[in-house]
């Protein structure tokens, strides 16, 4: 573990805020009109101080100790109850909130940033904080004045938490067929009887109560996804007189490969027929609550897959600058001095992967946080449907890209640390582990390019959106000097990945099983090209800097460091996607002819 | 954990015996001619049985309680006191070795699918038999009589176990730095100084002694490769009253991730100036002895990256199976029972992907070790020489497909079991776990990259040997009836992979780093186009049987599915081929070109 590792790069996240996002045009918008960008770096400064000084040195020790199930209660590792009150101070759990609920009412763009240090410096103690932001931001979202004013402003100050309590064992993805039964009782509240699993978070010791956001059937409601009602459920009960307990227990933990320092549990409700459960909204909509909650949700799996991406590429990088072996290519004088292993071609190569996937992942990632401003707060009615729109055909990318690519990059990570890599004595292994629940939960990565083949990209005008969005950005890269082949590049592979769609989609309106039998590749299609048009967003603004003449050695070396990830992205990976395009076209059918039993 | 689990696929494994490799051929050898099928099917029966039914239940607890250091000496899994004994009564150690030094004279084609059995079911342990063979192996080969009666023939009895003690914490790969001194005594013996690290198996409680093959230099020599030479040093050395101390001290244990029922040792020679290590063989020729052996453990590591792909392939099928969850696409009445995920397309396609592996590889480590068994036993000279000229050039990609898509297959195979597959209640994790060490030891995939295009590829006859087994299976393919399309497609990325090379070499003779900037991508086509032929060799054999009527219907199910995985990597793998022989051919310069302090 590298003590000086500094989770992100600082140097990158201005670049990305400042020179090829324009987070400062959003002051311009009345909601952020309190806000300057010395408000915006402040946060960040202090974001960036909590998880590098407080959370990152208590990521091992809590990676090491998974918390203890005794006596029917869950027991977190003792550093969280000290760095509980520290997330709580730094406001991150409302940094995004309005101001009359307590919130900092920053944009996304920056409170995104911020929760990026935060999750790479130890995923789990930050998720308790997320996960409270989330089951709270439903309440606020969908919840009566009583609700919020009884819930969600204490969840907001960080006396409670929150989680969400969706899966259930027999029903898994398939939330369609959840069976938590909810029946109304005199008092307007529901009895609630069932049980969920991979409940994160959903028992602990570092504050007062939980509020479980939880997904229930009213008895007599219909089948299917249609009588799925969304209920907050405490684990003691605010009555008259104080906090009573309401029948919600603990009935195992998961022993999680990953994300050790939050507990991963199978919760029971009402196994004494005692547990009170809340409606949130309207009965028989608890989905389409849950889908919106779920969204922001998988931006920030997404963001905290760029973060264990991070922060496993700047340990690797670290290392590979210090660690000496072998001589440099045609110099094999065994008298000489060993070199640094960055000077070998392929560790560089192994680097400049990670770099392209963890900078190219925070560039779509910031630009997903950005959209959901403009769709909230854009002050032009078109522009806030074009952003809502297009935020949605992203967030399957988005989040799939980085649990995917970023696993490849993690494993990158421990490759360049060698058989030292294959210890726990070094952090890459751990930060791998972290990573690969990324492609499983909040949707695996096949729901996603369900989700995104079978309706997001049939959208009406979201492809367009996107293909609008990546020809202006040939055309600022063009004028900025960036290599012609490039930007032909980038044009026919976002035009045949369009084109693609809708081919698909005329020929088998009628056979949608058909319709979808390659959504896994047009999922990484989609991921690779819209990481192309970030890389060449970026490659455009570091040309243009250099252009002006950047104003130091450190600043040059930066961009030109730009400059050759995106070309590696670009021309190593962009060419993926045209035997890709044609295997979805020539409707390739092997798995899909393969009956179960020839395996 | 399925107790069903079948390690690997009976079926296959005669498929791949006998109708693609023909191993029946190897009983007209002069060397096989007391064996016949039924002793070559005996020996894989016991190893079956004793993989399936002692190796495979300790597996689980040999994981979870990895060895312990305590008073200076090593403890293993106790379970490995009675797994030692049955590994060595099975004759695993010797089962290749000739008859005169105690082993049974089979092929490696049988010998190593014997070895998958046992690598699948539990790697760790069956490791000490395959550490100790190649340890003997390497007396067998170099070493004096004297040693041979004094070390081989015990360790080949399983007497005692072996160990490969070639790194050193600063070297790492280099062995060319390595430091381990060695001063000529009166006796003749050496007195050995040194520090070695990584050294599996380096110490146990299993058998009486354990003897360290080591790299060395004798005080004098010259540096860098050409002053290294090969000793065995014992733990205790055999005097004329017995085994005495030979000051051989375990430092320390390496806390890995997996292969936990194996200690990874950091093992200390001579602190009290009391250590004697023999010479095996010429002073100066240790690391030309040590690349024998090395790849023969290459193999093994490869055999091992299939072994383990298998037995979490075969784990993740019962599931997806079993596992029932949503429904069939397309049909979404809410009321309908749930379907076996294997329902799902894109559980097929990883499932497929997973079985394309796994046999594909297998396929290609079978013929490596067919060409060893030619290469040592052939009753042609000319064949024999083309045989080690195909074997050389094999080793490096089988051992790399293997470590590196056996780690996606066995990423997959944990995605199948969803939420369940991140806990450690469940088994796949601990394949993973397994498998990332593959990439790592026995040679680096970087390593691998450097030694494939820089060395082994330009052997002379060595491409053009491959380029004509390809083609005479293009051939037999085509009067096979295999669809002529996947018959030129194999063709034609065989012909640019060779074409590659000569490009490559001829542009560049005088500057090996640029020859080399693309090494690893040209292992990657290698690695494709080698596992497409061998796709292409069983999907010949599938239907040739299927055209003469198969005699069952588990049967026919068997040859479809034969026919379904070629045709996935065939039509779905082998196009990645095309655009990195662009990447190579245009030498695309990214990471080439990225100087240190621009990441």
């Amino acid at each position: 573990m590298t003590a000086g590792n500094p989770l992100l790069s600082d140097r990158d996240v201005a670049f990305q805020l400042y020179e090829v996002h324009d987070a400062a045009a959003l002051l311009r918008l009345p909601a952020f009109a309190d806000h300057d960008r010395d408000t915006f770096d402040l946060f960040l400064a202090n974001a960036r101080s909590l998880a590098r000084d407080v959370l990152y040195p208590a990521y091992r020790p809590m990676d090491e100790a998974a918390p203890s199930f005794t006596g029917g209660r869950i027991h977190v590792h003792p550093r969280m109850r000290s760095i509980w009150p520290r997330l709580c101070e730094l406001g991150v759990i409302t940094a995004s909130r309005p101001l009359d609920v307590g919130g900092q009412q920053l944009p996304r763009t920056i409170a995104s940033m911020a929760e990026a240090y935060l999750m790479a410096a130890n995923l789990g103690a930050y998720c308790y904080a997320g996960l409270t932001a989330g089951a709270a931001h439903l309440i606020e979202a969908f919840g009566s004045d009583d609700l919020k004013d009884r819930y969600m402003r204490r969840m907001y100050a960080g006396e409670w938490t929150g989680t969400m309590a969706l899966t259930e064992p027999q029903a898994g993805s398939s939330l369609g067929d959840i069976r938590t039964r909810a029946v109304l009782r005199d008092d307007g509240t529901y009895a609630i009887e069932g049980g969920k699993i991979f409940i994160s978070g959903g028992d602990h010791d570092i504050a007062d109560n939980i509020v479980h956001l939880t997904l229930a059937r009213i008895d007599g409601a219909p089948a299917g996804i249609k009588g799925i009602s969304l209920f907050a459920i405490p684990r003691l009960y605010p009555g008259e007189g104080g906090l009573v307990d309401n029948d919600v227990s603990t009935a195992g933990m998961i022993h999680k490969i990953g994300w050790r320092g939050l507990p991963s549990l199978v919760i029971n409700f009402g196994e004494r027929g005692g547990c009170r459960g809340e409606l949130v909204g309207i009965p028989g909509h608890g989905l389409s609550y849950m889908f919106q909650m779920m969204n922001e949700a998988r931006l920030m799996v997404g963001l905290n897959g760029v973060a264990t991406a991070a922060v496993a590429y700047h340990e690797s990088l670290a290392y590979a600058r210090e660690r000496r072996q072998g001589r440099a290519a045609g110099r094999r004088d065994p008298h000489g001095p060993a070199v640094p292993i960055i000077e070998h071609a392929d560790v560089r190569r192994m680097l400049l992967r990670q770099k392209a996937i963890v900078e190219g992942g925070l560039s779509l990632l910031l630009a997903t946080a950005r959209l959901a401003d403009v769709a909230h707060h854009g002050d032009d009615e078109d522009e806030r449907r074009r952003s809502a729109l297009l935020l949605d055909l992203l967030t399957p990318i988005a989040k799939s890209f980085a649990a995917e690519r970023g696993y490849d990059s993690n494993a990158l990570a421990l490759q360049i640390h060698g058989g030292y890599g294959y210890s726990s004595e070094y952090l890459p292994e751990a930060w791998l582990r972290d990573q690969k629940l990324n492609s499983i939960h909040e949707g695996t990565t096949t729901i996603h390019g369900l989700d995104l083949l079978g309706r997001r990209a049939l959208a009406p005008g979201a492809l367009q959106a996107l293909g609008r969005e990546i020809l202006q950005t040939c055309s600022q890269a063009q004028a900025a000097g960036v290599e012609l082949a490039d930007v032909v590049a980038m044009q026919e592979a976002a035009g045949a990945a369009v084109a693609l769609i809708a081919e698909l989609a005329g020929r088998h309106s009628a056979d949608p099983e058909r319709m979808l039998r390659h959504s896994h590749d047009v999922l990484d299609i989609f991921m690779t090209v819209t990481v192309a048009w970030q890389w060449l967003r970026q490659a455009t603004a570091a040309r243009r800097a250099l252009s002006q003449g950047p104003s130091s050695p450190a600043d040059n070396a930066f961009y030109l460091g730009k400059l050759q990830a995106a070309q590696y992205w670009l021309r190593t990976e962009l060419p993926r996607v045209a035997p890709l395009v044609r295997l979805c076209r020539d409707e390739e059918d092997s798995y899909a002819n393969t009956r179960p039993e020839w395996f």
